[in-house]
């Protein structure tokens, strides 16, 4: 039986929310398979996930090779292939909550690095599990800065062999997924010396324990690193090696080889390299980004409107607290963040294949528009999530700190998104040089990728609002994020190049502009996304409540936007005192209007209650049965472990020397 | 033997390091005796926290009570007592880890709500550990609001008792911490009913646990509520009364009591009772706020003194990356708001103990103030440093998001304090409603209390800095500072009244005003903080460097601030376009002059290697073998225990049905 509370909160729906959730995943079609693989995963009981927040490190560890190594059955029985439309849907229902991740990498890197030779040779025995790989590439002492690695690859024309050592402990290759204590095989980044000089980093198949029995191989050290914030089932790992020798023919060698002789040859490009690893950045937002804001917007959505708390008008029961302004304010522009940024992935992912057609045809002229767009977003999108998801868990009070909400885990997980793939700060700096330097080229007149073209143009010096109603106006907003972006992004070039005028030298005054620098980068992302976010309101069908609805999430997000980050708008005047006023009393206007719809928003997202895996967001709305029949069943209900040896006797007064 | 990049940070120090920590302990006394209290603790291995990151649930609950029983026999040795000066360290040594800390609140709540009978009768037991208390107001369904608690005790006339019962499942009580598994008593805390009239929520003594077998008593349901974000070594447990009865002498009874005839008798005033509450708020501050921030700024800072990465110059070695502007942007204002805050509790320390005098004097005058207060700081220092540990943490990138980093546990442990002792937005709304009332009574000629005097008086209407080195002078910020909250506050008193003149229900204008009213209160907070720091620094002696780099703490404090909200300041232009360029200035230069002195502004907190428990914060900087050497002893680094059963099939290809 649904909560009576929440039930209210789904009849007086705005909006059908069938019709957003086929919007969502992009036609009715895709809403059917994606839903036939979560049913197929979710009626399979080696998936479950029951108990998850009563496991330890070792046993989520376990499930997790359990389930890696079941899905191959079942995809084998259900008749999903990697190349088949259900493919995606697969680690969405698992929850990411499987091992051998890392083997796909190790796959991909093998297929993108690796000759036809390496490919013919290796891909069937990874395909067909004869080996479990990995992907070492950061260190101990080295994450980001590539060229920093320190892992030595030395090669010995005598016997034809790389040997690879690990110089120092800072070179410990640390972090690898899966190579902690599942992997057989690894691809290991190293300095590649030959006759003393070197050559720079390279990549090289190691065996890294025995296929026979598991056992490490010789000169191979190798372990699990340990306890981290989330990602317990993931066997992280370290490598130290000790002359560990390769044979000639284990260097990836699509664009490099090390002949018999010794003599290194380049060939083909590395372009399409670097454009992996633009992809992957984006590849992730979708899994790893927008779907733990979602849960989270479904938990502590669906719980304020179970939850009461004290009395808004005097005499009446007691509030949902989903009533209270303070708390629309927290969740509601977290719900508009997320479909904003739904839709910024629907446009990158267009973008990116664009770009991956041009690149096929060999035309590399949009790699750096698509490497400071990618680099940007994924910070920013991100960071965005990242702090919804932690203000989701808040307004939840005591509960949301509960394991049993799901939200402590939401939020452990995603956080680690800031961090992999790039740090989010090293990141926005990418995108900054990439503006600058459009920036300086289209004030001189030179042609610019599409997205920067805006910083050349001139437009209003001051936005034109009348009243409060004209900044519910998609032009009004979206001007004033590209006033700002152009404002920063030009205050920072003319910083930059006085302090070079003034005698600095180029790498200490870039580095004095960076926190600036930054901002600039953020405001960039922030326009494209409003900008996006506004286009695509525009375009979609008027019926069923759709549109008037994802316009009300666009002005929310825009608004928010402002709300929060008054001084960027005020700085120059653009965006007066008075009309400011206006944006605050529209922003708080707003959060009333979807507040009504704030349930039904949260249902399109059509996650199952397994898939949430919270005692608080349940699509029935019962929170205090459930929490109370979980609780129940964790470990921690037996009697008192600590009973016997010091409850009893210090009760009885019989505690030695006391 | 100390990393040579960190021990080339501590040559160059501008000022004493013992001096500064003598100051922030507040005297060489102080001091030696902390320093005494930690040895000891330090040196008992019975207290040791090594291995805590690889302990589950049960074994860290286990671990607290050994420790806290333990700790009885340590105090009888060492001749502490809970009134000598050694007790206040006791908590902060053992870094919070241990148990029958709600055995503390039974007392304190029996002695503060109890007969001078119920005193002489319990609280010898309690001292002697007869029994073990806990403290039961919390319900599933109710936290905040404490009218609301849905736990019954009728009286019965005819034995003289009371009859505890949960009537529904969101009466539940949950959370209370030491019930879960170790309480024999509690104070439950229910709406007491005679002969069917309810006079309301009163506390009652009640056994739980037997002191025979610690098997629960009839009637009683009780457990733990599993698995938390954090405070895994509290057993915080659910209770639930079916019929419980105890006898009429055991409500709480020294300011209303029920007689043999059910009459109902109030006695005194309960207006202490609300400094209590108080009290506790301005008290977790120190140990459960700072310290944590302390701490997380303490692992950050000598972190960044030993990472390398990338090159800030080219040709040379890789930097430090506490040598990049966004890496100081980070740290250094969480470094400076510890600094800030601990001179806040200061204050607040002095003034509550001088309301406490009043108090004793039966001059109620200085609560609402004190109420306003403790509500306001309690909220924004909590708010401040939990985001505060989160940026150190963020800021040390993947290693920050092991465990080991002792980060993560730092930040999931601070977040409660956000929730935990009245939420953060219903506590600053508390302020607020102060501010608007004393705000109006100010503008009326009527007498306001001394903190909020400020909101009557008129002061410049712009900031009259010419340059950026003026942002350098305490008065120019601190007016800024005050301007903002009296804008803040008078707009949105304006608000209120002009939405309740135009006919808005007064309870339902309130709720539409409160997203300002919390903006209002927190730039009353900041303020203080300010004002107060800068007034600290003032009489600080100027010898030794002290105080001149408190001055470099306390500008960067304030400058962050309007950085951070620089809208706050722009908006009525107080601070203009060109004179927040000035700050900017001023800020970013603070930036650089701070970080000389970071690593030892970090070690005047003067936590040993043993209280950080980080790889990453230790005294010598040894970064990279302590994570080894941590990572080797967690009890995932044994045979994949999923070897046998999953990975030698799929890898020898024996799957059954594959």
């Amino acid at each position: 039986s649904v909560n009576p509370d929440l039930a209210s909160e789904r009849q007086t729906a705005s909006f059908s929310v069938e019709k957003l959730t086929v919007l969502l995943d992009g036609g009715t079609e895709q809403t059917r398979i994606r839903r036939a693989v979560v049913e197929a995963i979710e009626s399979d009981p080696v998936f479950s996930r029951e108990n998850q927040y009563f496991q330890t490190q070792n046993e989520r560890y376990e499930a997790a090779v359990r389930k890696a190594v079941h899905l191959q059955k079942k995809m084998h029985e259900m008749g999903w292939t990697e190349n088949g439309p259900e493919y995606k849907y697969i680690y969405r229902a698992l929850s990411g909550d499987v091992a051998f991740l890392l083997h796909q990498v190790f796959m991909r890197s093998i297929s993108v690095l690796g000759s036809d030779k390496q490919i013919a040779k290796w891909i069937p025995l990874a395909t067909q599990h004869k080996l479990i790989g990995s992907y070492a590439q950061t260190e101990l002492g080295h994450g980001t800065y590539l060229q920093g690695l320190e892992t030595t690859a030395v090669f010995d024309t005598a016997t034809q062999e790389f040997i690879l050592n690990t110089p120092k402990i800072s070179a410990m290759k640390w972090w690898p997924g899966d190579m902690g204590r599942s992997a057989t095989h690894t691809v290991v980044f190293a300095q590649l010396y030959i006759h003393g000089k070197c050559y720079g980093i390279h990549p090289f198949i190691v065996q890294i324990r025995s296929l026979q029995d598991h056992s490490l191989c010789p000169g191979i050290t190798a372990g699990d690193i340990g306890p981290k914030m989330n990602f317990e089932h993931i066997d992280n790992g370290y490598l130290l090696l000790k002359n560990v020798r390769i044979p000639r023919e284990n260097m990836l060698s699509k664009f490099c080889e090390v002949r018999p002789d010794g003599t290194y040859v380049m060939q083909g490009s590395q372009k399409i390299n670097y454009f992996t690893m633009t992809t992957v950045r984006i590849s992730l937002i979708s899994d790893e980004v927008l779907t733990p804001l979602m849960k989270a917007c479904t938990i502590a959505v669906r719980y304020s409107a179970v939850r009461r708390q004290s009395k808004l008008k005097p005499g009446e029961q007691e509030a949902k607290i989903l009533d209270y302004q303070t708390q629309q304010e927290k969740l509601l522009p977290q719900l508009a963040a997320a479909y904003a940024f739904h839709f910024t992935n629907g446009y990158l992912q267009e973008l990116f294949n664009r770009g991956y057609r041009e690149i096929q045809r060999k035309n590399f002229d949009m790699l750096p528009e698509l490497h400071a767009l990618s680099s940007g977003f994924k910070a920013v999108i991100t960071q965005h999530c990242t702090a919804g998801v932690e203000i989701c868990l808040r307004a939840c009070g005591g509960h949301g700190y509960s394991l049993l909400s799901g939200l402590p885990s939401l939020y452990t997980k995603i956080l680690a998104s800031c961090i992999y793939e790039g740090e989010n700060t090293i990141l926005l700096l990418q995108t900054a040089r990439f503006l600058i330097k459009c920036f300086m080229a289209a004030n001189t007149g030179q042609p610019v990728p599409p997205s920067v073209t805006y910083l050349a143009a001139v437009k209003h010096r001051k936005c034109p609002a009348k009243n409060k109603l004209d900044f519910l106006s998609p032009d009004i907003y979206t001007e004033a994020y590209q006033h700002v972006a152009v404002r920063l992004t030009s205050s920072t070039a003319a910083k930059l190049q006085d302090l070079i005028q003034s005698g600095v030298k180029k790498h200490d005054a870039w580095n004095q502009c960076t926190v600036q620098l930054v901002q600039a980068a953020k405001a960039h992302c922030h326009y494209i996304a409003v900008k996006n976010f506004a286009e695509t309101v525009e375009k979609l069908e008027t019926k069923a409540g759709i549109q008037k609805i994802m316009k009300h999430l666009c002005d929310l997000f825009a608004l928010h936007g402002i709300f929060s980050n008054t001084g960027a708008f005020l700085h120059d005047g653009y965006i007066s005192a008075a009309q400011m006023d206006m944006v605050t009393a529209s922003y708080l206007d707003l959060l009333a209007v979807i507040r009504k719809d704030a349930v039904p928003l949260v249902d399109a997202f059509d996650f199952t209650d397994k898939s949430l895996n919270s005692a608080l967001g349940s699509y029935d709305g019962q929170v205090y049965q459930r929490l109370y029949e979980w609780a129940q069943k964790s470990p921690t209900n037996q009697m008192s472990p600590a009973y016997e040896k010091y409850l009893k006797p210090l009760l009885h007064n019989t505690l030695s020397k006391l």
